[in-house]
């Protein structure tokens, strides 16, 4: 770059450059976009009138031999041993829709080979869980919030929508009728499996015409027994999970499928975990398949939980969003939705301003993370040497609410 | 920004924008790392020692009752009927890996309803076909190309690799068995769909231990029933299909799900296809589920075939190669794998330089385009106008090729 001695050269200066210029303001109009939300571009529909009903659910019970075993609750892996009933809702367009919900004895589900699910990824499922309280009466935690991102994916994959005070009453007849494997232990929980999937047997990507809504439960023990670790994460800035103008944001099976290869990549180097970064300024989106919260000092000396929003590439948890309210009632630091990058993660690091890193999911509530290797860097995260760590704080409050030490419209009985 | 008289103001400005430069610079290294290859990223491992075997391959015939009868393949529609058998391996990692294959007769796939394609889109499939010669031999069109892109998505699915000429074997025979699904029609074809899922029944993201790969086939008739029509495409920068560091270059399920709400977006605007931009500079990728191919006159007066290099965004489509290859044996133009941006479309059109635009792929073979919406503003495109266009020249060609009027190596005569 030539040195420039007057305004003469300097604006000979800026027409040889204004190609590059030009790109630079275009580059940054775009990240606005992408940073600031892709709402507006979303083919939302209002909420669709069609929709199964409780009110039509029969129930086929399992016979006594068909009964399996309950496994003891604390040798069980997530996702291994499932309960002996399933709910099924079919959806044909041609026969008007929604059928009626039954819960049957847990069996195989039987699929044209083209069905699009098997080739397209139409798909897209939630998780909760449902507990077994001190009073031993069972709550499921914020299940409105799954019943409202389960129908925004349902939008994005071109699968019927329905209403998702229906599909919860019906999850909670299921609940009962297998409520002998929620286990009778605190800690340990039911997990509630629903997923909706495009069953048309023909080829050819297109909106689905046949769907299948079914629900799965599977027992699992705590993911925290006493011992305390930390997760150790990649981040490595040449993998993306989500983009600007994808569907990062909704619980469609194509979100997951892809990330097998890193998750891979990040356990043969050692690390648990993968936490996606995106974009050159790296910003931090998600850890493995758990949202992410900083808990840092800003540079005025005051403390913040921070998290980022929900911009498009970030899966909108539950857990995400009960850590927020918790946290805003608490009415103790700044919390705020706001983007970081790993630089600001390694500056708040080396200035010993990062206090804790954690991440929230419904599988492991509030998961402490420990260290971030980047660019063959390790970077250690003291989250475990705080006193009391505010990871722990929202964890126990959580398990108290859901597990009924404290009364909480959270999680209410199911009747 | 201040108009600047001195060296030392110039200095000052670069201090004070230094940030933004500095941004500029990384911007543009990713660029690069984006638009030249993720290659040396990808955990690409040796082709797997195993497989299943052609030789360990055994056929039950469908029952005389159980056959189908067979449509009139000009009434079809693209994948809504199949032939009477379908080819089936299974894959167990506790058993040994891979099992023998069956051909038998056509069937539902019978799922655990945790199995990982259900949930977490571990899928992958290809898509090739056979065509009944002017000879009456049946022809497939160099399956090499497709096998070899079938072990590369399962690589990145955490699905078990496979040798391809077993694959292929088995695929032969499976089309003999239903060789009178082949139509007697030139122009028509039997679509042929290998399909490789991940179908262990338990919850986690996380490699196939136990996974299925079976082909169905499809009768389908000519795309092109003597009337000419070009495609009207919607180029919206909003969306995007791929990403860097993603798996946009795998035939996985995961890339066709969440084009569907963009597609019928198109549909809306009365448009029938997408064709799907990538970042600020807006470079064409894909068009729907084709490849794209652009024919122009250069600033220097010459002929140019262009198509989007293979950089990890684009799927290497067994036409595109073939077009390539068939433009390299012309030698009349310069062909070219290289990016093109909407500016520049927008400029070889707004100059009349640009001659042709055309997509490819295995069901359309090679479609005209005839415009582009792009940003409310419609581009014509005069592919159709030209007296004797090049889309037209491949078709034919790779036409005279598959119905044996030629005989070339990549459309052998199957035993």
């Amino acid at each position: 770059m030539a040195t420039l001695t007057s305004r003469k050269s300097f604006l000979r200066w800026v027409l040889r450059h204004q190609h590059k210029l030009k790109q630079m303001v275009r580059t940054c109009h775009l990240k606005v976009k992408e940073v600031y939300g892709l709402d507006e571009y979303r083919n939302e529909e209002p909420e669709s009138q069609e929709t199964f009903k409780f009110s039509e659910l029969t129930t086929k019970l399992a016979d006594p031999d068909q009964l399996r075993l309950k496994p003891d609750v604390s040798e069980l892996k997530f996702g291994q041993v499932f309960s002996d009933h399933m709910l099924k809702a079919f959806y044909h367009e041609r026969l008007g829709g929604w059928q009626k919900p039954v819960i049957i004895p847990f069996e195989n589900v039987s699929l044209h080979p083209a069905a699009k699910v098997l080739h397209y990824a139409i798909e897209l499922f939630e998780g909760l869980k449902a507990y077994r309280g001190k009073d031993g009466r069972i709550r499921i935690f914020r299940p409105d919030l799954n019943m409202n991102r389960m129908n925004s994916s349902a939008l994005s994959s071109g699968l019927p929508t329905f209403h998702g005070e229906e599909l919860i009453k019906c999850i909670n007849r299921l609940v009962q009728v297998d409520q002998e494997w929620v286990p009778h232990k605190e800690g340990a929980s039911l997990y509630i499996r629903p997923t909706l999937i495009g069953i048309d047997g023909t080829l050819g990507v297109a909106k689905s015409e046949s769907a299948l809504l079914f629900t799965i439960l599977c027992p699992v023990d705590s993911y925290f027994d006493g011992k305390e670790e930390g997760v150790s994460l990649l981040a490595d800035p040449r993998f993306a999970r989500a983009w600007p103008g994808g569907c990062g944001d909704r619980k469609m099976g194509s979100n997951y499928g892809p990330t097998i290869r890193v998750q891979t990549e990040a356990i043969k180097r050692g690390r648990q975990q993968v936490l996606w970064l995106y974009g050159p300024e790296e910003y931090l989106t998600e850890v493995g398949t758990m949202n992410i919260f900083a808990f840092y000092i800003d540079d005025k000396g005051d403390k913040v939980l921070a998290t980022p929003p929900l911009n498009g590439l970030i899966l909108p948890g539950v857990t995400r969003q009960s850590i927020i309210d918790l946290a805003l009632e608490y009415k103790e630091f700044r919390v705020e939705e706001k983007l970081l990058t790993m630089k600001d993660i390694i500056t708040l690091q080396r200035q010993n301003r990062i206090l804790e890193l954690f991440g929230s999911g419904t599988a492991c509530i509030v998961s402490p993370i420990s260290s971030i290797e980047y660019m063959d860097e390790l970077i250690e995260i003291p989250t475990l040497q705080q006193k009391s760590p505010i990871f722990k704080r929202f964890r126990d409050e959580l398990y108290a609410i859901q597990y009924g030490h404290k009364k909480h419209p959270w999680a209410m009985p199911i009747e």
